[in-house]
C-alpha cells in the first residue's frame, strides 16, 4: 500500500574518525524513502533549492521513489554539518543552514492525499498536523520529533500527538515529552497522549516497541565497522513503515515485530558507509540475509518442559 | 554439577532515589551464590569479619549455599557505600573499607578443589590465578574483573586471562583491556588473550555473548520500577553459571543462550528491591515465568518463505 513521507532533504557534511564527506545526500526523508523503497512504493514530500544535484533525485527515482512531491524553490538546499567522535552515538552539530527548508509548507497533491501509511518527519508540529489534515483516511500515521520542538512548541506537539498512531523517539525525547525518567513509564506516559505505539530508538542498543499490553525489544546488529551513524534512525523508520505497508493493513504483533527487525536491518546497513552509499549497494537478498542474522543473534529455545 | 565461587561478601550501604539502606548483605559472591542457588548447589569461598551478622549466613545456607569456605577473621567485614542518581546505571562510590577483605587469600578445601564450574569474582588477578592452581580439572573457569585491576595489575591480569574460559566485563572494561573502542573488536581482541567466550554486561541495555563464530544478544527486561541496581551484574553471572552447571557439561550454543537469558532473569529480579530482598522472595516458578516473558519480549517470526 502507498507510503507517504513528509520531511527534509539535506546536503550533509559529515566528519567521522574514518573520513570527511561534503555535501552528500542527507535529510530524514531521503534516508526514510530509500530504506522503505525496498519494501513498498514511497511518495516523498519535501523541498530542495536550486543547487540540489539532479543526480540525487535520479537516485531516489531509480529506487522507485515518487519525487513529484519534492518542490524546487529559489535559494539553497537545507544543509547540515556534523561531527562524530569515536563514541559514534551522538553527532555534534557544527552548522545548520535551513535555507529553503525554513519556509517549507507541505502541500499534498490529490494522489498523495490517498496515502494509507503516513510518516511525519521531524518538522514543526503544526506542519505535521497540516499533513494529517490533508490525507483522507490513513491506516496509520507515524511521527518523529526532536528536543527542539518538544522545548519550543510543546502545546502544538501535544495537539499533533493526539492525531498520531505511532511515535518514534529516543530515550531523551521520551523522557522530555513525558517528564518521566524511567523509559517504560515515559513510554506509557506518551501512550496516554494519543499514540497507541511508541518506538524507542536506542542506537547501538537497539529499539523497543511499547504498546499498552505488549513489549518487544530488538537489539542493534553488533557491527565491527560502524562508519557513519547519520540517518540510521530515519532508515530504521523507513524499514519499519515499509514493512508495515506490505502487511495489507494488519497491525498484529507479528507484523509490528517484523517491522522492528526490518527497521534494525536497514539501520545496520546505513551505518556501514557514508550517507546512502550502503543502501545504494544492497539488494533484497542482502536484506533477507541480515534479517536471518538478526534471528540467529536473538533466538533462544524455550525451557525444556521437564525443567519447568 | 558443583559450582564454586570465590569473591567478596560485603556489608553495603546504598542510597537510591527511593531510599537508603545501611549495612545490608552485599558483595559479588553473595549476589552470585544466591542467584545461582536456584539452579545448582553452590560452594562459596569468601571472608567475613567479627561483625558479620549470623542471619546473613543463615540466609545463604537456607538457599542451599555451602558456606564452609567462608572464613571468619579478626576485624570488620568489607564495607561499601554507594549512591545512585536517577540514572540508576552507575553507582558513585562514597566509601570503601576493605577491612578483612584486604588480606583475603582463598584456600580451597579438598572438596572445593573438585569443583566443575568455577567463578572467579572481582579480586586481584594473582588471587584468581591461585584459585585456578587449586582446582583439579574444572569444566569451565569464568572470571570477572574491574578497571582497578586492569589499570594497576595488567600483566597479572593477562596471565590470569590465559587460564580463563569465559570473561564477564562491561563495555568500558572490554575497551580498556583490548584497547579497541568498537565493542565487537574489543571482545574479539580479548578472545585472542585466552577466553573462548566474552559476556558483555550492559546493564539496562542487556548483555552480549561473543564467541569466535557466534553472537547472541539478550535485552534487559524493561522494568517500570528499578529500585537498586547493586549486584545485578553478579546475579547475572550467578544465573548464567548456575544454568551452565545444570547442562551436564555441555557448552552448546543453545545452553549458553539459555544461560544468558537466565542471567538476565536473575538480574531483572535483583534490581526490583534493595540488596538480596527480591531474590529472597522469588520461587523457581517466578523464574520460569520471567524466562517466558523474555521469550515474549524478544521473539519474532521468520520471514514468510514466499516473501524471501
Amino acid at each position: 500500500m502507498s507510503l507517504l513521507v513528509v520531511g527534509s532533504i539535506a546536503l550533509d557534511s559529515v566528519e567521522t574518525p574514518f573520513g570527511i564527506k561534503e555535501d552528500v545526500l542527507g535529510g530524514s526523508a531521503s534516508f526514510f524513502s530509500t530504506a522503505a523503497s525496498f519494501f513498498t512504493p514511497v511518495q516523498m514530500v519535501a523541498v530542495v533549492g536550486e543547487d540540489f544535484p539532479k543526480a540525487h533525485l535520479d537516485f531516489l527515482r531509480a529506487r522507485g521513489v515518487d519525487t513529484d512531491g519534492v518542490s524546487h524553490e529559489k535559494g539553497r538546499t537545507f544543509r547540515w554539518k556534523g561531527r562524530y567522535t569515536w563514541q559514534l552515538n551522538e553527532a555534534e552539530t557544527l552548522d545548520t543552514q535551513l535555507n529553503v527548508f525554513q519556509s517549507f509548507s507541505p502541500q499534498l497533491s490529490e494522489r498523495h492525499r490517498d496515502a494509507q501509511y503516513v510518516m511525519l518527519g521531524n518538522i514543526h508540529p503544526d506542519l505535521q498536523s497540516s499533513v494529517v489534515d490533508q490525507v483522507k483516511s490513513p491506516r496509520i500515521v507515524a511521527a518523529d520529533t526532536m528536543n527542539f520542538w518538544i522545548n519550543r512548541t510543546r502545546p502544538e506537539l501535544l495537539k499533533t500527538l493526539k492525531r498520531v498512531d505511532l511515535l518514534f523517539v529516543n530515550d531523551a525525547e521520551a523522557r522530555q515529552i513525558s517528564g518521566e525518567h524511567n523509559i517504560i513509564r515515559a513510554a506509557r506516559g506518551i501512550l496516554g497522549m494519543g499514540p497507541q505505539r511508541i518506538v524507542i530508538k536506542r542506537g547501538e542498543h537497539g529499539a523497543l516497541l511499547v504498546e499498552k499490553d505488549h513489549l518487544f525489544a530488538c537489539p542493534a546488529m553488533p557491527l565491527a565497522d560502524v562508519f557513519d551513524p547519520t540517518g540510521a534512525g530515519d532508515a530504521f523508520a523507513g524499514g519499519f513503515m515499509g514493512t508495515l505497508a506490505t502487511a495489507g493493513g494488519s497491525l498484529d504483533t507479528s507484523v509490528l515485530r517484523r517491522a522492528m527487525v526490518m527497521g534494525s536491518v536497514m539501520a545496520s546497513f546505513t551505518v556501514e558507509k557514508f550517507s546512502l552509499e550502503r543502501l545504494h549497494e544492497i539488494s533484497r537478498a542482502d536484506i533477507h540475509q541480515r534479517f536471518s542474522e538478526f534471528k540467529r543473534l536473538t533466538h533462544f529455545d524455550d525451557l525444556p518442559v521437564l525443567d519447568a
